[in-house]
């Protein structure tokens, strides 16, 4: 961390291509991709510049300079321009040498799983197939290569310097040159409410290791994932969003689903789950990771039942663990797993309003009734935590039985199952296998901060990751917004990532439009809760944006926006004249009514009481010294 | 209250027509107006009965008949096929016996206000004035006419009887089918908190003159704007929503405004600002209030400052004063007066990352400093009050110096504002005239209940009107959302009204869809507060749409959502087939994957479950029988 310097773009490369596809690689404007090296060979953590221009003095005197703003980027080498991207090669392997470097892996030399090499050796799947795929990485034979073994070990990884160094953003610079210009509102920022949440104000790599070893924080950064920028999800670090992608029965193709991932990336996505249930999963998911710069993570449960042909009586634990091991030898770096839809809980959602309306949990319940037995995710689970621990899949307990309605929110259900969440957690935990828990779903407002409470208490700290929640049914095609409201809530609350909602949920399949508003909504919630729970640093962008906007600094209110495009648009609309961006008026009031205009006056109004005020401590000392005069100079009377 | 029957439509007209315009007068899809009478002469209270499919069911059987549901409807006699519009006469001035009948008012000979008398004497004006203007009404001398005079004189209104049939929303119909049907999710809900708020289970009128009277809640109602459909803002009520409109120097024309007015009240606003700065403010405002069904609220000083070439130096009491008689015989409800913009608040806003940020804060802090003076809407608040008894105008004491960004939140400077309108508003009172108190602004969300508190306490519980608040700066072009987080909070804590902001917000001028986003995402903010805080009856509408969506009923949840046209269009852009709508699985998963069809085989299961344990305890008494009879029959042994 004592070493860290800017440097300007990666090596590689020499120009901005995005070899025979429609991959969406524009960097964004007035930015710059910068990385921060840290200690460990091959630290390299992208953030995001956006330069800003000068203040103009009102007095016709010289211009203030703003010094840049240094942001959390989540897009990858997509928008560096000095990287060359080809879909087709997917991204450098850049973490492969860490993994290896720490001699726990072996190169296997084939894949394990059974339907894995079926699919290789297909001959109709030459086409769809990724042309490089290498060779998987496993644990060698009783180690255990997960992030929480090594924190528990007192290593502290390359991935968690990375860490250290990307949720730091850089803000000590800001700090330094805000204190050395003088500028009164860079830093500054109110003191938070964290509900109990330990955020120091710099974070360090050994603070990083000490909260994945403790459980409270995961890095979702399976070994044959070597492409991924390491993240951290816990509450004492940056809210972090989700994204969901996927295929289905219905619709979309593989280039889709990459341009997809990269377009959810690009507006903020820190993770990116694949739902795919359509055709080629398998071969789907294996584009997207080798393409992806964030974890992926994926709901097995979902392919298992493609293979039975939707059939739910037919899953095996045989089937199951197949998948697994397929998805963890292509690198999948989370598993939503249902083990907490225990057959005895199934009757308890009778008499909802709205029953189960996981699909995952719907799968599980299903083959409970059918077989008459206890959920087989739940009975191998320890199973399962051998193959987490092989490759570094982290958990994502999913939330089977998790409310679809405010009539549903907080039951009997919904906490049963969350209680055995717990149970598990320590299961996995005493595997040294990462573990974050899914919450729900729709709950109105005043019972959010239970979910959260609750959550904290029964899976002991491990990390919350919610879907929303909806604060209201009644308005589908605006549930980012009534799901947006809950997220931004339960992410003050604690919640360590939300996972986000299209406007199209429970209506249909969200169109890139869709996946935009989506993100950009949670990016949103997860903002607003950083700076409710007092994260330090994160007031620094709404200070620089509100001053720009202060200023007429048009241009730089766009570029510091979550969304310059649009920003710049709308504006555009209504004053199309370039002029228009530079004018010390805004389009709103017209040039006659620019209250803005009118602060000016306020300060220079001010600074003269200021004055006035000085002159009559001078006055009054005056008066002093002629009284003391008058009296005869005498010091002691 | 005894006596509510529930007819279909009003009585004139006997057609949908628009008299050669282009007002948005379609009735929402399978909606029907009803009216619900009240025991006063001409209290006829319009509602939006919204029918739904039956329910089939799963064996085959008979289908269950789900009974309408109705909600508040502010959209007014728009939506209604039988009433003919015209925008050219207006809507019926209904309101205008019960005004009259109480023998305190006066119709004036002619206006009483000198620019209104300049603007009715301009023949260059003849194309675009209003054609119907009525004589204005005024309180005869020494008579009071608001509704908090006669809630305090124990007298309850039409009015009042006809916002408690309105607030209640037919609950009580929806209760009695709720148990005769069986249905067991039909009005269940869950225990709110509401911060102390004190809502009863039925609104009563006399509750409603009680909470006029205390000050707690305000009635909007000139009696120069006999057009509109009594509401309540105060925080034992449902939470309202307000909407802005507004020609500028930029842009805008006559008819698009008073279509806007339309729009906004169609999607759900529950008043609407006119906040035009341009040209013809006063034809404008004659041709909206003319044809709004809800209460109009202005800033006058917008239109003071206009008559003064936008030179806030040049304005004086005097102008101001004629403004506030033209609006008011024109029959704006409320107006935006901001009397807390005191001169020696003005200084502490200089430090401020964003200054002053409130057009008519800005002014008013322009005047005093040019002046040396104090504010004159302070010095002259008396009389001011005096105009406001005289036609009923509700003040909305504005937040002059809210703050502007995130950085100014809370600070010196908006909260000693808060703490001279609270004093204001005991004045206001002492002259029987009702308040409001505009709120902010920019708050990140663990800074908001405090607003709320302070505010409460201040201004003794008068009904708080808050911008938003937005909970970040950093995204211009999605301020609906930032502050559609802030507003859903400070409804829940106790806010009467929310002001809506637009994705333009800080941008442009909304358009149409702006206007209808802006609108939708604070419908969903109100009534996520009103779940939150158990408003009565609040989860009806939320239970009928989670079970239609749950059983399919696919266009009954469209009509039940805020916006049918979108939750339409976007569920058919992934299965255009009219098919889909009627089939049993959901556009996300396809067929195979359907969570809620397996819902059902849940229920059969623990059906049976329930079947066994009864024969369990059955066989059990078998059991015990034959042990009785065993021990030889003896029963006390």
């Amino acid at each position: 961390m004592s070493d860290h310097t800017i440097s300007n773009g990666a090596a590689s490369g020499n120009g901005h291509k995005t070899a025979g596809s429609a991959l969406t690689t524009t960097p964004f404007p007035a930015s710059r991709k910068v990385y921060v090296q840290g200690a460990q060979a091959g630290v390299q953590v992208p953030m995001r510049e956006i330069s800003l221009t000068a203040t103009k003095s009102m007095n016709g005197g010289t211009p203030t300079v703003n010094e840049p703003i240094t942001i959390y980027d989540t897009s990858g080498p997509y928008t560096d321009p000095n990287v060359t991207i080809d879909a087709k090669t997917g991204l450098a392997p850049y973490r492969r040498d860490w993994v290896i470097g720490r001699n726990d892996v072996i190169e296997l030399s084939d894949i394990s799983s059974q339907y894995g090499r079926l699919r290789a050796a297909d001959p109709k799947l030459d086409e769809l197939r990724f042309r490089h795929i290498r060779k998987p990485l496993r644990a060698k034979s009783g180690m255990n290569v997960t992030q929480i073994h090594y924190a528990r070990q007192g290593i502290i990884t390359p991935e968690m310097e990375f860490i250290a160094i990307r949720e730091n953003q850089s803000r000590e610079v800001a700090r330094e040159l805000a204190s050395r210009n003088g500028h009164g509102g860079g830093v500054t920022q109110h003191p938070g409410q964290s509900w109990g949440a330990s955020i120091p104000s710099v974070i360090t790599p050994e603070f990083v290791r000490d909260e994945v070893a403790r459980g409270r924080a995961i890095i979702p950064a399976n070994i044959n994932h070597p492409e991924s920028e390491p993240m951290i999800i816990g509450r004492n670090f940056l809210v972090k969003i989700n994204s969901n992608i996927g295929n289905s029965a219905v619709a979309s193709s593989i280039e889709e689903e990459v341009e997809k991932m990269i377009w959810s990336i690009r507006w903020g996505a820190d993770t990116v789950m694949d739902l795919s249930t359509g055709k080629n999963i398998h071969e789907t998911r294996e584009w997207i990771i080798r393409n992806s710069p964030v974890p992926i993570g994926t709901v097995p449960i979902y392919q298992a039942l493609e293979k039975v042909g939707g059939k739910a009586e037919d899953l095996t634990w045989e089937i199951y663990r197949d998948t697994l091991i397929e998805q963890a030898e292509q690198g999948v770096d989370y598993f939503t797993i249902h083990a907490g839809v225990r057959l005895a809980y199934v009757p308890m959602t009778a008499k909802r309003m709205t029953g189960i309306v996981s699909r995952g949990g719907a799968i599980h319940a299903k083959w409970c009734l059918a077989h008459h037995q206890e959920n087989f995710t739940y009975t191998h689970f320890e199973e399962i935590c051998e193959i987490m621990k092989a490759y570094d899949v982290s958990f994502s307990l999913g939330d089977g039985l998790r409310p679809g309605s405010i009539a549903d929110a907080n039951d009997e259900a919904q906490f049963a199952e969350l209680d055995t969440l717990g149970e598990l957690t320590k299961i996995a935990w005493r595997h040294d296998v990462q573990v974050m828990i899914e919450g729900p779903g729709h709950v109105p407002m005043h019972m959010i901060q239970v979910n959260m409470e609750k959550q904290l208490k029964a899976c002991q700290e491990a990390p919350f990751y919610t879907l929303g929640p909806l604060t209201t049914d009644i308005a589908p095609g605006y549930d980012h917004i009534t799901s947006g409201i809950g997220a931004a809530m339960i992410g003050w609350f604690g919640c360590a990532m939300l996972c986000y909602v299209t406007p199209k949920e429970h209506l249909g399949l969200p169109d890139r439009e869709d996946v935009k508003t989506g993100v950009i909504t949670y990016k949103i919630a997860a903002h607003a809760a950083d700076l409710a729970k007092g994260h330090p640093g994160a007031q620094i962008r709404d200070n620089a944006l509100s001053k720009a906007r202060f200023e007429f600094r048009w241009e730089d209110q766009f570029n510091l926006s979550l969304d310059p495009d649009t920003a710049k648009l709308f504006h555009d609309e209504t004053l199309p004249d370039n002029a228009a961006k530079v004018s010390h008026f805004c389009s709103m009031c017209g040039p006659h009514f620019c209250s803005m205009k009118i602060t000016q006056d306020v300060r220079d109004y001010a600074a003269q009481l200021q004055v006035d005020e000085q002159q009559a401590i001078q006055i009054g000392m005056k008066e002093k010294s002629e009284e003391f005069r008058k009296t005869g100079s005498e010091i002691y009377r």
